[in-house]
């Protein structure tokens, strides 16, 4: 399965820029059993772990995490860039190669002892992944699991993360 | 069912302007019955339509149409922002209230003759699905119809998108 999946995962080399190889799972999603194959994966994982709330990272997050949701039984809550959720919430800021971005979460979205899956299409640096699960430490919910499509272990994400249970589908390493 | 999603969505007054009543989906998605409700709508209605693709526009329209191409054992295309997708583009550009926008699509995403069924959240005044559509069209997908989960019907946002079939699930009007 895993073989599977990653063979519809396409490669666009020097994108966003030079160097950079892209990982580009829109090959992956627009195949049906790519679809299928990556959501059951993740399904199956998860299903007996009573689930509240599946939290994605906008936006290819969001892609994964709301099928999961739906399969599981549980509600979906979206992690959004800045003025994009319309009620209060709270903010984390991260750090970027150069400069700093900031994701939210509304603050009614999890309940203090909700079971949280967050989900996100890579795990690269980590910085994303590690602002969300800070936002829902802050509601005091409990991260069962930050679960990946795509890990690029020379990046050393998990360190970034360190202390949650990290899943991911494939690996690309050493390229 | 219209009945009980409606009344899980929840009204923000005066955001993200003054006089904007802004329908926040939020509440129904993190709701498990809620988000069951409003995807087993949708599935109900396009189960037998042997639907190809179904597009989602970044990035609420992600949240309801990957769960719906999951269902309906077919694959799911982003339509995005600038510069968010890889390999080459369909270009699409739209007017706002001030100044311009513009979506993508990957030009790999959609065969000629596919039967595409496309998904945002809100309809409002339509230029969002409007340029979406005629994305599909440039590649020559056979568009199904146009989903949305809500309507304000005050914007005549369907004169805009005039010549598809348009189905929302529910309406808000003067208010």
């Amino acid at each position: 399965m895993t073989e599977s999946i990653k063979s519809k995962i396409r490669t666009i080399p020097d994108w966003p820029k030079k160097n950079i190889m892209f990982r580009d799972i829109t090959t992956l999603l627009k195949s049906p059993d790519g679809l299928k194959e990556t959501v059951d994966l993740l399904y199956n994982r998860y299903a007996d772990k009573k689930i509240d709330k599946v939290v994605g990272i906008e936006s290819r997050g969001f892609i994964l995490g709301a099928p999961l949701a739906y399969l599981l039984g549980c509600g979906f809550v979206p992690v959004r860039k800045p003025g994009k959720l319309p009620a209060e919430c709270e903010s984390e800021e991260y750090s970027l190669e150069y400069g700093k971005d900031k994701i939210e979460i509304h603050k009614d979205a999890i309940n203090k002892g909700d079971k949280v899956l967050i989900v996100d299409d890579l795990l690269a640096t980590g910085g994303t992944m590690n602002a969300a699960r800070n936002l829902v430490k802050k509601l005091e919910g409990e991260i069962v699991e930050c679960a990946f499509v795509v890990e690029l272990p020379d990046l050393k994400g998990r360190e970034k993360i360190k202390g949650e249970n990290i899943f991911s589908i494939v690996k690309f390493e050493g390229e």
